[in-house]
Parts: structure tokens; C-alpha cells; sequence
């Protein structure tokens, strides 16, 4: 067979068991927010919520069915919820969408009814109904939409509603007419806990009526502080504030005597109040806004949002229609439903972190003011860097990018090490991945044109993160070129990694006029090459004595290997800023080609990858779970092989999307998975931040539409778009023929109609050219 | 024999083991510093430390001999420092004086000498030189006076000199010329420690050469937030930042690959510092300042005070040589270095607790801030409301008095609970001993005339903290006019001291014309009774039926009986609101005086006490080691036979106080000790404070000057003072006769002479009629 019929046969094989062989093409809908679908990813891998969250927003309201694991065998329940789950243990603050490692589900609420003694303070057996305060529930009594999310709890026998806002999160629990209402306020629970993982904690009941407390955590991010304050539509008529602590060494005096639970503060840490309201005539609302500044911080941000759940809902409901409404879908109903659900987690990090008066706490715990914008948190650049960040600049505001940049080199200003954010929440600095990767989105907005921060600051805030020499084995950077794996684990991955954002660096300081900053960086983009190993055509780690690390196996993935989360197959292929280079240093395009054909094409089946997290969505070697993988298939671009990029997406996104529960290959990352199929989804890919090119790959929709945010519609169109026609016959912008597979983003942003012509078969003349090829000429090399 | 010649030959005995034999009498010296010894009480069981302090200073820098033990083991080293330890760790920053729980010892620092491979960051073992960064030193080698303290390291081969401003310490550590010079900063090392009492803690090198960072503790306070900022006169040349922690579950991401330790900032739960100074050919000052608020109040609080060692220093001798001159003693040496040092402790505490920005940590563990005033807390006021609080309205100026007062409002305004502090140190509440003796250190400064505080406030604060069911029983109280053991522990001591802390809240009542509150609480002061059982003469426990809980042994101390830190024979003369009808339920002031007896003359020598703290000082069943005896000597005024109280006196001083390390009979517990002395050794003492009355026993020095608050000057003068004269023959105020056994406050504050006649032989005559006692006219019954 040609490659065109062997191809076509398989991907026809493949997409008759995926969602993409329905038929039917939905309807243009004018509420987007009926296209999403937050139980996506809430099972198999994805690690998504389905509760409650505004854009953005600080609170992410949502249930947990199972929080009693301990620290890695909670992988599964990252987000708190799992899909597969028959009860939940109630609706927590804080969660991350689709995050590799966790933390966070912060405040836990549940209901319960029943006299104060048959009230139960300890979650109770999942299998054993009854044993705790845990809730059985159905799916069928469940519903999520962005912003509201609602469950019958058929144990307790209310209906709980949850919605969010910037800020606070709000509840409305409808209890039966009769029942003793109570809520059980459980400081205890917590994602990936463990024993310890709580160092302090306090619960307070103020003479207002307000709850108020804080949790101080050892997780993820070591000392992380939060603290909420509560409000209810009821007045409490009784409380208990408990500790259930054991095995202390010593727990300094105890209180008062015998009133200890009846006190108006108690502070430990194992604590869990019970809150009684006696029988309601009417749904029970609870406001609840966090802070990680201080108590006054979460009752100021309560004061922000206290117009109760209707109000708060609308409010949201109107803030998610104008962010997912800037894109307009027109594919067929799954599709449709998996794009706009990846539009909506995209929108979810980086969150909210200043408090409504602008306070934050920084990477250095002490508490700053945010002037004049709003510091946003969470960061996950080893992942988002790659298409969740160049997709914002597309679809949010200029001012949200820009306070997003501001956020970056703020955080930098107080960091104690005097660099930029690696992986950071609630302003905590976790230290998880590599590189330095708040780089190449900082050069990515400024190359874009978005303003509104202090580029010189964050010029030099780059070059600090870059070369601070206790971080990542940098301080031998400047002696060997590249880091050396008998002093740093992960030593290849680093490298290259390190290089690509240093090359960023170079453009940015080119673009600011600071040429001698750029060359520096221009020289250290190139230091890739000192852990290629161009016998194996790998990247490798090498020592420090020059060696190549022996033995090599390129399929092994372990903790401390040369690589991180990935092996040789994956990270051999990250040189975004030269790929051609890279592809020579392989002997050549078509050597590339035959290499990234192996990756995919690989036989996995004398290898076991079960011990390993985020191995996920594996096509070959090629990984789609993780994010090492994800420009891979755009690489045939780059070797002049369009055609082979259009083969392989649709071999990735048939297999690796699904409008269900389980329908994402790995974690979301943030938004990074989600933004991967946004891109790939209208037809191109940010291969390489800070270029301001796209690879173009190939369209999964009929149609697109995207308001951009200064104003303009780009619109992309696929003629004669369908199952048995995955390639690209033609290429037009705004009428003429584009001749080459990439896009920049200027055609993007001046608006227009980029429309291709579907294909049974591939168009090998299309963009084969030296110069047709992406990264050929905008970029200095 | 009479009761004179029995009782003088067994004084005479007595006090030729003791320093009052010592014949020379000292000269009054123009500096009252030199008659303070700070090494009073450091061994023995009285728990004060060597160390520098200012004058209620927040910062009490002073050496740590050993905290490698673990909580209760550590009794002996409250105060860190004992003075018959061979070898010390280093010098901390936070100490009580005298308290018998304890805390503290905050951010340890230690100089090391040597290469950086060979600093060792351990202690080590105290027996093994050399094990550890620990040093031996020698007393001869030492120095100690208000504001300053000095020792050779003979290990280190370095001077330490420290001294102490109001929020600052300042370290001088001269090395031998060529030593490479360190200092060790272990923040793992504490008082009262144990594993786990670290919560978290943090270190930071900033880009200026300062270090800040925090200790979070659960000790006697739990969560117990302490920061950091230190400057050195010389500039670092490198530094290790150390966590040694093991056993942990998780510690979450390990920070940037190797690099850690070289990292600006370190966090965790076990740090320890390494700061390297090279070779330095001048003495390295470190200047230390401490906030419970966080590191920015620490900065400010070193800039407010940066002038360097000497500058401190100076600042600080004069604020001592102002603060210790309002007293000016002439007795022999050694009393009046007892004398002395005891006005010393007893300006210790209350400490400043708000930074110099005037924000503090309340009870709350919210940040607030003082307004035109300086907060205070290191509130031990079951001991201090006897003789500490009332002794500072004598020597303090009247602003400080009313600052303390201003300072326990604000506590009770941010108070979770809405009440006054119980134990309050750094802001913090420790719910330890019993009562709520706020009240009476409130009401015995109102009722003296002492202003600058919301008394409406005050009055609303006391009531609160009088009638706050969730604590120490109250909510019995109302229903059954005592509290009963079967409900709460320690019920006999709690039931006689809420009804003199009610008493006196009824004196300030109707001072400020509040009959209805007074009505209230003069009813609630008499509920001693309902405790009291005619049958055995003693104050008892009752249980809620009724009756009194049974088995009965007057003599037995244990932790969680009927009474607090004592017996019956101890806690059945606490009604300092009424002792004569005490008197009157015991049978006549003679069965009183009998039973007094009984109590100083009990034969111990079939007791243990060995199993509890504070017990200690005893003379037959009076404890003079613990505060519940500390009126009691006084009591023969009450009952007529104020001749008794002079013998007894002479007693307890000539043998529970010396000159010398274990000179203390007891803990000092932060003032009241020393305070006891101070009046006792004037001849007069606060029996029952918010009555404005002082019991006169008998003066233990020649002549005394008190130069008062309000500018006066009142005299003390004993005629004929000697050894073998202990009785009072007669007494004038300002030349007339006084024919009674208590002086008015307001006689005191006018100024005068009060003039003793001391005497071989007891005057049976003055002050036995009924209207010359104690508490018989000035205040309403």
C-alpha cells in the first residue's frame, strides 16, 4: 500500500470505535456553556473536577468521594473526585484541575441530619453505608455545568447545590422538611494527605456568627497557609469544635477544663466542628471565601461576594459565557462537546490568588499587596508552557495575559531565591518539574505584543532564573554546557529543556535591543547539542567527565534517570528552537522521519510502565498522556512531511479524546492537555513559544470561530471535512493559498479565514519546501 | 518558755545558717545596678536566667546550657540556663524568668571556629567535649548584670558578650585572631522541647546580608508563630542551610536537585544554619530582633534599634539604672542584694509584646495594632495578681500600669473566647493555673487611682471573663454557687478564687457606681463558703450532689484534685476577701491562729512531694516555693496577733531566700517571688489586692527609699534593726503612732516615713484590737 491507503485504513479502523464516528453534527448552540462537559476527565487519568469554579477563580467548589487514601495511592483521586465512586464524602474549597501530583481540597462541608449524638464525625467505610458521614449518590441525581454543580446525597437525604465565584464558594443544601440539620465542618480531610500533613489548624466561631479558620499544610507545597471564613443563611443554634487528635508527645494545657468542644475557638491538629441549625424550613446557604493571606483577607473577600447562591451563580454563569463564547464550534456533537470542555479547562488556572484587596502571600509566605491588578497562582509551566499559556494570549483579554506576566515577575521580586515561579500554588513554590519555563511564557507575551509589565524587570527576572546556580544543576552550566547527570538527576532533560527557554530569552533581549543579553542566551540555546549523542541519534545525559551515562536504554522511564517523566523516544525530540538542527544532528529529514515513524509505530509489549505516573495515552513511544510528547506529531512539519503530521493527530485524537469521564489520555495538567486539542482541534500548534508561529497540523471541526481579544474573528474552515478525509488537499488564508505549514500569529490576530480542503489523501507537494516549513524564516536560527 | 524567747531562739538559730548573719552591712551605692545579681536564682528551684534583658523587654537573650531534654525532664532547665551545668549550647533570644512551665529558648546561636567541614551543627553530648558545637566554660569566666551578660568559650576560644535593647539582642563574639570564624544557628533547639513541638519553622538569606525566619512551636502555647531578622557587622562569606529531619512520611518536592542547602531560603522542621565569616580581625556583632507578627515586624523592630552593641547596651543601663533607682536599700550586703535582684525579676515581665509599628499577635492569632500605646503580654497572673501587679503601681510609673491594664482589655476585645488572658505569653493564651485574675490586677489598679484605659470596657472584660460557661466550670456556677468536682477538676481552688476574683470586681463596680454588678458580685464572693466544711475546718471539694468527695487528706498534692498545685492546708486561707469570716467559720480567730500554727510547725518527715513541681520551700505545710502560701504569714494580722506574722516571717526570709544561685526557695514565676520579697523586705504586703490596704509584717532592711510614680518619696526606717531584733515594738507614720497592722495605699502614695521600732521581744498589745487589722475598716464587708 502507499502511505496514504495503509494510513487511511488504519485511522478508519481506529475511529469506528471513537466518538468521532457519530454521525451526527450538533447543532450551533447560543449558550456555550451547554457544550461543556466537566465529568471529562473526572475519570481514567484526567484528574479534573466536576464541582464548581468561575474563570479563574480562587475557590474551586467541588465534591470528594474519597479522601482517606495516603499520599501516592491517592494518584487516582488528585481532583478529589472520581467519577467511578458510589458515595462522596462531602464538597471541599480547593482542587486542581488535572494535576500529575496533588494537594489542596481544602474546608470540607458535608450535611448530615439527625440528633447531635447520631451525628457522625469520622467519614466512615466507603463500603459500609452508614459507618460515617459519607453519602451514598447516583449519577442520575448528578449534574455540572461550568459554575454550578448539584447532588442528591441519598444518605443524608439532601440536595446539595454548589456554585463560585472569584473568591467564595456557595452552597445550598436543601434539607427533607423535618430532618435535624447539621454540617459537618471537617479541617481534617485533605488530597494526597497523610499522617502530618496538617500542622495546624483552627476553627472559630465569631460572635457575628461567622466561622472562620485556617489550615497550615505540609503538602505538596510545604507550609502552605489557607484560611476561610463562613457565612449561613440560618443562625447556628449549637456547635461542637473537636479534636481528635492521639498519640500526641505533648499537647501543651488543655483548655478550660471540660467545656473544651464548646469553646468558641479550637485550634489543633486533627479538628472537625459540628454545625447544627436545628430543623429548616428553607435550603440552608452557606458562603464560603478562602484567603492565604489571613482571616480578615477571607471574611473581606466573603464581604465581596455575599449576594447568596442565585446571585453568585448568575454572576459566574455570566463570566463563563463571555469567556468560552469567544470560541464557536461547528463539528460534529462529541467533538464539539471535547473542544469546548478543553476551552473550559484551559480557563481554569492560573487561578486567582490575591484577595479582593489585593494582599497575596508569596513564594517567600510573607503577605504583599498586588497594585492595580490581580495576582494569579497556580502555575504549572513545566506543562503549560507548551500550548495552555500561547492559548490565552488567544482567547483572554490582553490585560488577563499581561496580569499573568505581572503575577510571574512578582512572585520573582519576593522570591527568596530571586526566581521566577517552577511550580507554584496558593503563591508556594513546589519545586516540582524542570527548567525554568515562567521563561518562555514571559517572552511569548512580549513577543506578542502584550504589555502592561515591566519588561525590563522581567528581562532580568529571566536571566536570574536562569542562572542561579543552586537551582537544577545550573552552576555547572556555565563551565560544561550542559548539566552533568553524576550532579543532577534528570541531567538530559534538563539540559535541552534549559536551552529552549534560554533561546526565548535571546528573542525577547533581541526584541528589547539587548543584544549582548541575546547573544549570551543564543549561545546557551545551543548547548542541546552537548547532550545529544549522535551515535545512539539520542539525546542522552552525559557525566561530567563528557561521558555518555552507561547503560543506556532508550524505553526505560524511572524517577532520577536521565529524564524526567519520560525517556529517550520522548525527549530526543525537544529542540523547538532548531528542530532542523536536531533533525541533522540525526542524519538528516527523513532519518527524523523513519525515527518519530519508530516512535509511534513502537512495540510496547515487552515493557511495563505501571510503575510509573503520568505514562499515559501511549501510541508507540509516543506518549500523548504526558506532556514531552505533545508538538512530537507536529515534528513531521518541520521535516518537510505535512502529511504525516495530519496522519498522526488523527491517530491521537481518535484514540486519546472521548466526550466521557474517561475520555482524556493523561492528566490535564492544568490545561495543558486541554489547550493541545483547542489548537490542534481549529487545525495548528505553538510547536515553539516565542517564535509566534503555529505548525499547522489539520482541522477536527467543520468550522471555527474565534473572537479574538482585540476585536477580530478567525475563522477556520474545512471544506468537504469528514471521517474518510483526514488530510489536507489545500491550504487558503483570507482566499490566496498558503503554501507552507505553518501560520504566524500575526495572521491570526489580523483576523480572517484560514480554509482547508479535506482530503482522502495526502498532498505530499503541500509545504515539503525548506522554506514552507515552520521556524524556516520568521526566526533568527 | 513565752512564745518571744521560744520563738527569737529559734530564729537566732536559724540565722546563723543564713546570709542575714552576715554582719557587714553594704554601703548605699550610687549605681543600684552593682547590687543586682542575675545569677540569683539559677540554680536551685527558682528558674531565672542570667541572661540580658531590658526592662520588660520583648528579647531575653540569654545562655542555653542544655535543651536536649524532652518536656517534663526539662523542669529544671525552665529558664535554659542552670548555673551547675559544665557546658553551654549557645544563646537564645526568648526566656521566663522563673515560670515552673516553660517554652522559649527561640533561635539559638552559637560561634564555631574551625573549617567548614569540621563545624559540627549538633550540640552534642555534655559529657563528651567536643561531640557537638556545645563549649565548656567556667563561672570564673562569666559575667552577669542588668542588660549584660559575658562568658569565655573555652571550646570555641571566644568571648560571647550579650546585651539586650526593647526588641532586640546583641550578640559581640570575639574570636581568636586567624580562627575561621561561624556561628551555628539551630532553630531546632527549644525549651520544654520534644519531638514534634517544631511545627514548621524557616531561614533566609536576604539579598542585603540580613537573615529572617520563623518558628512555628507547639510548646506551652500551641501554635506559637516567633520571627527572626539578624545583621551582622561583618558580611557573610558562605552559609549552609540544614534540614536534618527523618522519618517523614513526605516532605513533599525536594527543592531544586543538589543545591538545596545553598539556597537563599530553607523550610522544614528541623534547621539548622551554618554561617561562615572567614578569618575576622574584629569582634562580630550580630544584632537579633524578634516579632510575633511576622519577618517585616522583625526588620523594623532591628532598624529601630541598629545602633550596635555598645549603643544597646548603653540605652539599656540607663533604663535599668532608672527603673531599679525609685528603690534605694540600705540592710546588710546580702539583703540588699536580695533586695535588689528581686526588684530586678520583677521588671522582667509583663514583656512587650507589639512591634515597634505597633502590631501584635492577639489570642486569636490575628495580627492587630496598638494604637498610641505599647501591648503587653508573658501574663502569669495567677501568680502576678498577688503581689507582682500591685508592686509595679508602687515602682512603675503610672503610664505602664495602665498600659498592662490597656494591653489585658485589648487581649479580651480580640479574645476568640471574649475573655481576659488566663496565661498569655507572645500574645498567646496557654489556658495553664486557674481563675481569671485579670480581674483583680484590673480592679486593684482602677481602685488605685491608675487611668488611661476604657474602664466601661474594663468593666464588660471582667464580667465576661467572669461568667464564660465553656471555662473553668463557670457554667455551674449560677445554678450551684460552687463548682463541683465530678464536673470539673480543681474545684475547691477554683471556687475560692472566683469568689475573690468576683469580690474585687464588685469593688470596681461600685467605684464606678455600678451597684447592679456590684450587688451581683459581692453575692458571688461569698460563695467560698459553699465550699468550705465546718466539720475539718478546711476549704474542700464538693461534688454536684452536695456533698464533699470523699477520700479526704488535707496533706495530699496531686495533679487533678481538689485543689490547684496545693492541698487544704495551702487553699483553705484564700479568702483575702474575708478572712475574719473565715476566721469565724474555723471556730475564732484563736482556732485560726492555732490552725496557722499547726500549718508552719506540720511535721513533713512522712510526706513525699517529690512526684510535684513547685512544690518546694516548705515550712511544715506553708510552701513558700508556691504562690497559695505566699499571704499567708500575713494572716495573724487578721486574726489580732500580728507578733506571729513577724515571727513567721523571719522565718520564710531567713530560710527560702539567699544571695547565691539557689537562693530562690521556689520559682520565681515571672516577678511574684521577688515581689514578695520586695514588700516583705519593706515591711509591708498586698494581703488582698483592690482592698488598698497593705498587711505590715516587720522590715528586713535598715532603712528603705521608694521614690514613687507620683514623684514622692516614701521611707522605711527600722530603729534598732538587728538579728536578734525581729519584732515590731512599735510603728509611726510620719511621727505619729500607727496603732494598726495595715498601711493604706494612699498613705503610701503621699509620701512619708514609716518608722519601725524593732524590738527583742514581741509587743502582745499593738494592733490586736479588731479594728486595727487588716481589712477591718477601708473596705465594705
Amino acid at each position: 500500500m502507499t502511505f496514504a491507503r495503509r494510513c487511511l485504513s488504519a485511522l478508519l479502523a481506529l475511529s469506528l470505535t471513537t466518538p468521532l464516528s457519530t454521525p451526527a453534527l450538533a447543532q450551533r448552540e447560543a449558550d456555550p456553556l451547554a457544550a461543556v462537559d466537566p465529568f471529562i476527565g473526572t475519570g481514567g487519568e484526567g484528574h479534573t473536577f466536576p464541582g464548581a469554579v468561575a474563570p479563574f477563580g480562587m475557590v474551586q467548589l467541588s465534591p470528594d468521594t474519597d479522601t482517606t487514601c495516603v499520599i501516592r495511592d491517592c494518584y487516582s483521586h488528585a481532583a478529589g473526585y472520581r467519577y467511578e465512586d458510589p458515595t462522596m464524602q462531602g464538597f471541599s474549597h480547593t482542587h486542581f484541575s488535572g494535576a500529575g501530583h496533588s494537594d489542596l481540597g481544602d474546608f470540607l462541608l458535608m450535611p448530615a441530619i439527625g440528633t447531635v449524638d447520631a451525628v457522625k464525625l469520622e467519614p466512615g467505610d466507603a463500603k459500609q453505608p452508614g459507618s460515617g458521614y459519607r453519602s451514598r449518590f447516583s449519577h442520575r441525581n448528578e449534574q455540572a455545568t461550568p459554575g454550578y454543580y448539584s447532588v442528591q446525597l441519598d444518605d443524608a437525604h439532601v440536595r446539595a447545590e454548589l456554585t463560585a465565584g472569584a473568591r467564595v464558594g456557595v452552597h445550598r443544601y436543601t434539607f427533607r422538611s423535618g430532618d435535624e440539620a447539621h454540617l459537618i465542618l471537617d479541617l481534617r480531610s485533605s488530597l494526597y494527605n497523610y499522617p502530618g500533613k496538617t500542622l495546624w489548624s483552627s476553627i472559630r466561631l465569631r460572635p457575628d456568627g461567622t466561622i472562620t479558620g485556617s489550615r497550615q499544610t505540609r503538602g505538596w507545597a510545604p507550609d502552605r497557609k489557607l484560611f476561610f471564613a463562613m457565612r449561613f443563611s440560618r443562625p447556628l443554634t449549637n456547635h461542637a469544635f473537636v479534636s481528635t487528635e492521639t498519640d500526641v508527645t505533648y499537647k501543651g494545657f488543655q483548655g478550660p477544663g471540660r467545656g473544651s468542644d464548646r469553646l468558641a475557638e479550637r485550634s489543633g491538629r486533627a479538628l472537625v466542628g459540628r454545625l447544627d441549625f436545628g430543623k429548616l424550613d428553607k435550603p440552608l446557604e452557606v458562603t464560603v471565601a478562602i484567603s492565604s493571606v489571613d482571616e480578615d483577607g477571607a471574611v473581606a473577600n466573603l464581604k465581596a461576594e455575599s449576594g447568596g447562591f442565585d446571585a453568585v451563580r448568575n454572576a459566574t454563569t455570566g463570566a463563563w459565557k463571555q469567556a468560552l463564547g469567544v470560541l464557536d464550534v461547528d463539528g460534529d456533537a462529541a467533538m464539539r462537546k471535547n473542544v469546548m470542555t478543553a476551552l473550559y479547562h484551559s480557563l481554569i488556572a492560573p487561578s486567582v490568588t490575591s484577595d479582593v484587596d489585593g494582599r497575596w502571600r508569596g513564594p517567600d509566605n510573607q503577605v504583599h499587596r498586588a497594585e492595580g491588578y490581580t495576582q494569579r497562582s497556580t502555575f504549572s509551566l513545566w506543562d503549560t508552557f507548551r500550548a495552555e499559556h500561547p492559548l490565552l494570549t488567544l482567547v483572554q483579554p490582553a490585560e488577563v495575559n499581561s496580569e499573568i506576566i505581572r503575577s510571574l515577575i512578582a512572585s520573582q521580586q519576593v522570591s527568596p531565591d530571586g526566581i521566577l515561579p517552577v511550580w507554584q500554588f496558593q503563591g508556594r513554590e513546589t519545586w516540582t518539574m524542570i527548567g525554568y519555563h515562567a521563561v518562555p511564557v514571559i517572552a511569548d507575551a512580549y513577543l506578542k505584543g502584550i504589555r502592561g509589565f515591566d519588561a525590563t524587570q522581567a528581562l532580568a527576572a529571566m536571566i536570574k532564573s536562569a542562572t542561579y546556580a543552586p537551582y537544577g544543576g545550573l552552576a555547572d552550566l556555565p563551565v560544561l554546557h550542559y548539566i552533568p547527570i553524576d550532579h543532577e538527576p534528570e541531567a538530559a532533560s534538563k539540559t535541552v529543556e534549559y536551552a529552549y527557554d534560554d533561546w526565548t530569552i535571546a528573542q525577547m533581549a533581541r526584541a528589547m535591543g539587548r543584544d549582548d543579553v541575546a547573544t549570551w542566551f543564543d549561545a546557551r540555546s545551543g548547548y542541546w547539542r552537548n547532550t545529544f549523542d549522535p551515535k545512539t541519534g539520542f539525546v542522552r545525559a552525559r557525566k561530567a567527565d563528557g561521558s555518555f551515562r552507561e547503560p543506556f536504554d532508550p524505553t526505560a522511564i524511572n524517577y532520577g534517570s536521565d529524564y524526567t517523566e519520560g525517556n529517550a523516544w520522548q525527549y530526543s525530540w525537544f529542540v523547538p528552537q532548531d528542530q532542523a538542527a536536531l533533525f541533522d544532528a540525526m542524519g538528516g529529514d527523513q532519518a527524523a522521519v523513519t525515527k518519530l515513524d519508530q516512535m509511534f509505530d513502537y512495540d510496547n509489549s515487552k515493557l511495563d510502565y505501571s510503575h510509573a505516573e503520568d505514562i499515559a495515552g501511549l501510541i508507540g513511544q509516543y506518549i500523548h498522556g504526558n506532556e514531552p510528547s505533545h508538538h512530537v506529531a507536529y515534528l513531521y512539519d518541520h521535516a518537510g512531511q505535512p502529511w504525516r503530521t495530519q496522519y498522526r493527530l488523527t491517530q491521537i485524537v481518535n484514540s486519546q479524546f472521548k466526550p466521557t469521564p474517561d475520555g482524556l489520555a493523561g492528566n490535564d495538567d492544568l490545561g495543558q492537555m486541554s489547550a493541545w486539542l483547542v489548537f490542534t482541534a481549529l487545525g495548528f500548534y505553538p510547536v515553539t513559544p516565542g517564535s509566534l508561529e503555529y505548525a499547522i497540523g489539520r482541522p477536527f471541526v467543520r468550522r471555527a470561530a474565534l473572537d479574538l481579544p482585540n476585536g477580530k474573528r478567525f475563522t477556520i474552515v474545512a471544506d468537504n471535512f469528514g471521517q474518510s478525509r483526514p488530510y489536507i488537499g489545500a491550504v487558503m488564508l483570507n482566499g490566496r493559498p498558503l503554501e507552507r505549514s505553518y501560520l504566524t500569529h500575526a495572521e491570526i490576530m489580523a483576523g480572517g479565514e484560514l480554509r482547508f480542503a479535506m482530503s482522502a489523501e495526502p498532498n505530499y507537494k503541500w509545504a515539503t519546501d525548506k522554506h514552507a516549513r515552520p521556524f524556516s524564516a520568521s526566526v533568527k536560527r
